[in-house]
């Protein structure tokens, strides 16, 4: 078994022992070196974003005073949901093995191909509502943004 | 103007000024009440998951003690990026008011519309590479979680 992926597992395993959240654990590595790990604390800290990944990236970001974490790759023990799947695009990481997929998530009860379905339309769930307003005075502030910064993501 | 996105514009201006971040903010509200509101913190805490909308997520959890928002609407200045919507989504929040779209972010350099379409499969982009691992090793936990527990997410 991948030695950083057995620690995932690990992590994932604590978790559940715990019971800090669902059965997810990620690591993260960066020239061979774990910079951080981390168990779904979704429950444990009254989170709904205390996924794995979330947690390990923030926690990698600490480590690396960075809110990038190029160079890095992330070990999971499931696919990443959309919402970690885009974090770890917002952290510039570029290389991520998983283990469970979505469908597997599915079969323990959990929404990750539930929300890829609605993300990529192919749900028109009811269980969301989106309207727009006042995108004129929002966009006033993009507008100043634009002005005074040149910060790239 | 809404008030509450009034709010939202306000807690964005006040982020572009302070310059922790990208020219967001968010409110949550249930019963016509304030529960939290924030900017985006990137830049400030080193940290690429803290969005607005994550960040008053985590805030109303706090304040409600709960890690789902049920009955609680957001509003936000600009549609709520991939992370941030599966975030929502994994919060139970079932009504989301934005203001600017993913392709006015793209206009002043956000990654949005980026994510959402690579996601979508709409962009096979190269910067990402999944590979799947261990994946018997990893449904093992999923076994145990499900043996030990009935909790619903």
């Amino acid at each position: 078994m991948n030695h950083f992926m057995d620690i995932a597992v690990k992590e994932a395993l604590k978790g559940v022992k715990l019971k800090h959240g669902g059965p997810f654990g990620a690591v993260i590595v960066k020239n061979n070196k774990i910079i951080s790990s981390s168990h779904n604390l979704v429950i444990k800290n009254n989170d709904p974003t205390a996924h794995a990944e979330i947690n390990a990236i923030r926690k990698a970001c600490k480590v690396l005073n960075s809110y990038h974490l190029t160079d890095c790759m992330l070990f999971t023990t499931c696919e990443p949901c959309p919402m970690c799947f885009s974090a770890i695009l917002w952290a510039h990481i570029k290389h991520i093995y998983y283990g469970c997929t979505r469908f597997d998530a599915e079969l323990i009860g959990f929404d990750d191909k539930f929300i890829y379905d609605i993300i990529k339309e192919e749900n028109k769930s009811k269980k969301i509502l989106l309207e727009q307003l006042n995108r004129n005075e929002c966009f006033e502030v993009f507008k100043k943004w634009k002005e005074n910064n040149n910060l790239i993501y």
